[in-house]
Formats: C-alpha cells, structure tokens, sequence
C-alpha cells in the first residue's frame, strides 16, 4: 500500500486530461453506433466513422501510456493498481465509465458531498451494463439482422433481447441463431450477470442500511436494536 | 447528520396526515385500476376514475410542498433525506408502500415491538414489487390487448407474464410484441430485479440469523461456535 | 430473550416426540403422492391416502397444541418463538424439514460436531424447495393433466416443469395453461427464489469462509491479510 | 482446530505429486472429450480414450489413498478437511480446479503475492462452472443427438444450451427432450445455481471493497466515511 502515494505529475495530467477524454469517449461511442446503424447511407459515412474510432482509440493509448511513465512504475505492477483503465483501454465502450470518477472528482474540488459507497457500486455497474448492452445490441444486431431464420431483426428487436438477457428473463422469442451471435450473446451473459448481481446486491445491502439508519434515528427511549422483537 | 433533528412542526403534520394520505393512496390506486380495467362498460366510468386520479395526486402534491415548507430546508437538501416522498410523488401507484410506516408508527405509539430490521425490507421490498407488478399488468394490458399478433390477450394473461418477468422465469408462453409494452417490460425487469434481489437476499440473511440464535439459545457447555465444525 | 429459558416438561415432550412426528410425516407426504398419482388404479387406494393425510394431519395439531400447552405462554407469544412449528402445521409437506433438526439433536446426544451455520442453511432451504417442488410437481400434474392444450402431460413433466421454475431458468418448452396451474406456479416461483436464493447465498458464504480459513491455516511469517494483494 | 498442524509428509508428498496430477486431470479431460465428440471416426480411438480415463482416474485414486495414509486420521475426519480432494476424487472433470491451488503454491513459493480472498473465490467457482458446463455439454450431446424431436443436434447446440442454463437465462430455442438429458440439465442448473451465485457475490463483495479503499487512499483532509453522505 506504501507504493500508492499520489504521484504529483500523474495527478496533473490525470486532472487536466480528464474531460477532453470524456468527450472522446462520446465521440467513440457514436461513431462506432453510426458505423453499425447507418448501414441503408451512403457508404462514405461508415468509413469516417471508423476513422473516427480509430483515432479516439489512438488518444486513449497515448493516454494511457502517458500515465504509465509519469507512474514511473513498470507495467506489470501498473496494471495491478490501473486495471480499470486498461481493461477501457480495450474495450472503449466502457470508457464512459469514467463519466462517475469525473463526478466524483468535480463534486470533490467543489467541496460538495459525494455518493455514498453503494450509490456508486449501483451507478457504476448499472452505467456499465448499460453501456455493455448497448455495445452488445449493435455487435448482435450487425451480425444477426441478415442470417437465414433469424428472429433479430431490427435494432430494436436487437434492444429488447439484450434487456431480457442481461436481466436473465430471457423468453426466447427473439434469439441469435448464428455462431458469432452467440458467442456475443454469452459474452453479455456473464458480464450482464455479474454487473446487475452488483446492483441488486448492492441496492439490497443499502436498502438494510437506510432502515439500519431509520431505527438509529429515534429517539433513545423509543429505540430497540434491529432484529430484536421477532 | 446533525441536521436532521425532528422538527416538531413537521412532525405533527405527518402524523395528523398518515391516514388520510393512506386512504387516497388506496383511492388513486382504485381509479387507475378502474380506468384500465373498465374498457368494456360506459366512458363515464372512465372520466371519473381519471378526475379521481387527478385530485389525488393533488393531495399528494399538497403534503409535499407543506413538508418541505415545514422543514425549512431547500428542495435539494429535502430531497436528500426524503427521497422516498419523492419517488412516490413520481409514481403515485407506490403511494400504499407508507402502510408499512403506518403500521411501524402504530405499533410504536402503543409501545408494541416493530418487526424485525430484514422482515421489514422484505415487507417494504415484498410490497413494492406487488404494486409496481400491479401498474405493469394493467399498463401492458392497456398497450398489448389490442395489438396484432399479442398473446397477452386477457388481464389474467398480463399478470401471468408480470409474475414470470418479475421472478425472472420468463416462460415466454406470453410476451410483449409492441414498442411501448416492451419499454415498460424493460422497466419491470430493471426494478423487479432490484425489488426482488432485495426481498432475497434479506430472506436468506434473516434465515441465517435464525439459525445464529438457535446457537446462541443452547446451553453454555453444549454451545460451539458457528461453522467450527465443518 | 430471558423468557426463553428451557422449560424442561416442554423439552422432554419434543425429545419423545421427534422420531413418531418424522415417520408421520413421511407417511403424510407418501399418501399424498398416492392419492395424486394413483388416478389410474382403484379408487379405495385413493380414499385410504386421503384418510391417512387427514390422520397425519390430526396427530401434527395434537403436537402442536400440546407444545403450546406445556410451554405456559400464550398462542401470539408462542408463534413469535415457534414460527416454524406453526407453518409446518399449515404446510404439513414441509413437515420432512425437522428431519435436520432430527439429525441436530442425534449428534448432539452423541457429543458430536453439528453442521456449520452456512450448510445448515443450506440443508435446511435445500430440503425445504425439494419438498416444495415436490408438492408443487403434484398439485401442478393434478391440475393440468386433463386441460385441453396443456403441455405438461406426465408427471415427469411436472418435475422437469418445476425444476426449470425453481431455478428460474425457464425455458417454457412446458407451461401450465390453466388459471390453477399459474397460480400454484407463482406461489411456487415466489417460494422458490427466496429458498433458493438463501441456499446460493449461503454456498457463497461458505465457500469465502473456507478460503479465509485455507488463509488462516498458512504458517505465520507466510501469511498475508486477505485481500492484500490485489 | 488444533488437529490441522502441517504433517511435514504430507506436505512433501503434496508439493511433489502436484505438477503430475495437473497433466493427468488435463488428459482425462481430453480423453473424455474424444470419446464423446469422435463417434464419427474410427472406433479405437475411443476405446483408447476410455482407457486413459480409467489409467488417470487410478492415478487420482492412488494419490488420494497415499495422501490418507500420510495423514495418519480415519478415513471420516480426513474427508471433513479435504472434502475438496474426495469431490474431485468422485468427479475427476473438476480435478484442473486444483490448477489455482497451483498457481497459489508456486507464487508463494517464489514470495509473490497470491491473488486476493474474492478473486480467488470467482476464479475457482469460475472454473469449476465452465469445467462443469463443459461436461455437461458432452453428456447432453451424446444423450440427446440422436433423440427423436431433439433440439440439440451440434455440440454448438449443446455448449450454447450450456451457456444459458447455467446463467439462468433459458431462451428455450435449445431444450432437452429426452429423460437423461433432463436428469443432466437438472444437476447442471443446481450446480451452476451454487457456482453462478458465488462468482456474483464474490464479483459484487470485491468491486465494494475496490471502492472502500478507493475511498481509503484519499488524504484525510478529504475524506469521508463512506455512506456518510446520502
């Protein structure tokens, strides 16, 4: 734990690269929705947003081993304390992960309160689902929308069934019928379940905490430690 | 959490508002029920049902702008302890939810024992997912009955279907076909998870603190610790 | 908590009473299986396992009133303390459950270690959804067999239907179509989630405390806290 | 407790049969493999892969029986500490599991840090999952290949049926029709229910304390308890 002191040359480019990286990360996201849905356009538009992508994915690189040098630290021992921002590093998509730790920072050096320790878990599992699913939605989508059989028709058949995957309902009324659609479609599976098992776990665990803090709250002669009457 | 002395204003306004806001709630829920429901018999029977579910969330509307004038506090911060209010001034259909605070305040003002702190999210959690399961058949009802090609056909066919995407089964024997019916499913599915991961994981914790004061209630001598055995 | 001393006439009473209740209640839960499976053969076998249930039945009340009687207290005080006493007289299938309290009190009288906290949980939530399944395959085949387009036809099926249902896996090859077999189906689902839900939490727990203690057992100047690494 | 001193045997004869069992669990994984998925090639060769279990399984046998004699306990208690070896014993397709108590014993042997307490939680209930859908896949294929009605006509089919039985999704477009393929899909989900559920609430546990010490490594100047402030 020694070895994690703040970094003062990390910790200013860190600060000032944070929004321009926000907004790339946007710009990626788009992009890589344009490329997918514009498939009835002009052919013109795929190819810039594939440039686009390539770019943003150019700046998250120099970004990243920016940091890895002004770390001063080797990559091995890097990657155990930065495995977040390696893991954004290839898969952009998640990248607007990073839209929290922006809030975070921002209330922080306003000197406002920040979210509580679930609050966060919640809203950064369930923001990163989200963003799973939607990555998950365009990747099935490209490859489902012209297999023989397929029930994917549409982007917004393809919405639906990742909703109803990630959440594990799963009717079977629109299923992917390729291999390559499937392979997604589990990929989704187990990251779906493990992001969303955070969620619930975590909203259960602060639900307990909000009613802890509901007993705490009476007064002492009217108090009776939880649990203790049934 | 200095600031949240009870104010004694405040206090006497909830107190002296509990029941009527109880009964409207049951009232509101009623009407919307009826507006949905009552599609076969005369369109007068709707309006009403609609003006009720006007005037009720007036009533809500009204004890909320008194609560937060009698706190004294800025909407921001009132919403930050009372966000519960809040919600339930969103989605007047969770109104019946305070009959757990209802029955918590009686049992307490005749110095009877409350239930337990995991039955009480359980109850809470239980509850919510019973009335949003409620809204979500009559709203999926209302979108799909006279959609083409639906097999939710019948009210009983929609809480069939809110019961199995609720607990996650998902059958899909019936599934929503229109756009609005699988947004709403979507959100269902989001907060039922939620609800019922909640409901779950206090019923297993509560179970495992029966079973820790099963131990307890042994005689000394016989006593093991827990788990020393296996 | 001071008024649950050991009252000894009551515990003597439970002593005696353990072994004659648990063959009353298998024989409960086999003349049940009986009277709903044997719908091929002569109908007096069907009549004889009604009258064995109703039997069982009084012998389970006769307990029970004779527990509350030597207990000294009155019925609210003692349901409070004896809920499981209670439920498993109004669901005398769950009656098997005390089998591990059977198996408790054995080992206790023979000085020998008891199961964990976490594996009693287990066993105990474990049993309780197979009974429950049990009885719900039953009911279910009961109710859907003769249902014109059911799908569920044999009893095989209503096993296979309801173990699809506990697990929430759902893949509706096998629904019930009737307005019985939905709602048996939903009181099973609700069950079933919260049973099995307590039976993957506790294997959870279990499994982190095995871990832990494989920490614990490493020598000393080996060792680190756990967690530390990562 | 006090019965678990590191007998100085044992541990010898642990270290050294470590790497060999490793490659032996690897064969008889393959072996398995090849006897299923080859029913198209030449017959020898699958009777050489029955052979290769049966040689491994004897390996496995043997080891078990050395490292009972070593420890000098009844066959009784050396099963309540080493349930792990008797499980792997009885299932040999779960035997690679002991890959990560490889991977623990070599890092600790080159005093590297080992992986923390959840991680190795979700690594080890991870593998056992995938080493479990994998044999499930196989006994599946070969039960239900040549079924009349089947769905499950590739080993593609089968691993996907898998891949959504064990996440609970159950779309339904792949489903068992035959009695043992049903027999195998029930203990596939109960297995994968346990394994499923400990992956998710080790993944939920973990990402909580990635984010408490998140909070930790802030300057005290700045921090706050975390919860404080919602």
């Amino acid at each position: 734990m020694d070895a994690e002191r703040a970094d003062t040359a990390l910790d200013r480019w860190e600060q000032r690269a944070e929004l321009p990286l926000f907004y790339a990360s946007l710009v990626f996201l788009a992009a890589y929705s344009v490329r997918i849905l514009a498939h009835g356009v002009d052919r013109v538009w795929r190819e810039i947003a594939l440039a686009m992508m390539l770019l943003m994915w150019l700046v998250f690189l120099t970004d990243f081993v920016v940091r890895l040098r002004l770390s001063g630290r080797r990559l091995h021992r890097f990657l155990r304390t930065h495995w977040l921002d390696a893991l954004v590093l290839l898969l952009p998509l998640l990248r607007p992960l990073r839209l929290v730790k922006l809030y975070t920072t921002l209330q922080r050096r306003r000197d406002q309160p920040v979210l509580s320790l679930y609050a966060r878990v919640i809203v950064y599992a369930g923001l990163g689902a989200v963003l799973l699913g939607w990555a998950g939605a365009l990747a099935v989508y490209h490859t489902e929308r012209t297999a023989p059989g397929a029930t994917i028709l549409t982007f917004g058949d393809a919405v639906w069934w990742v909703c109803e995957t990630l959440t594990t309902v799963g009717y079977g009324d629109v299923t992917p019928v390729t291999a390559w659609g499937r392979i997604i479609a589990v990929g989704l599976m187990i990251c779906g379940l493990a992001l969303l098992g955070a969620v619930t776990g975590s909203f259960s665990s602060w639900l307990i905490q909000v009613f802890t803090r509901e007993d705490e709250r009476r007064p002492p002669e009217d108090r009776r430690p939880p649990g203790a009457s049934s």
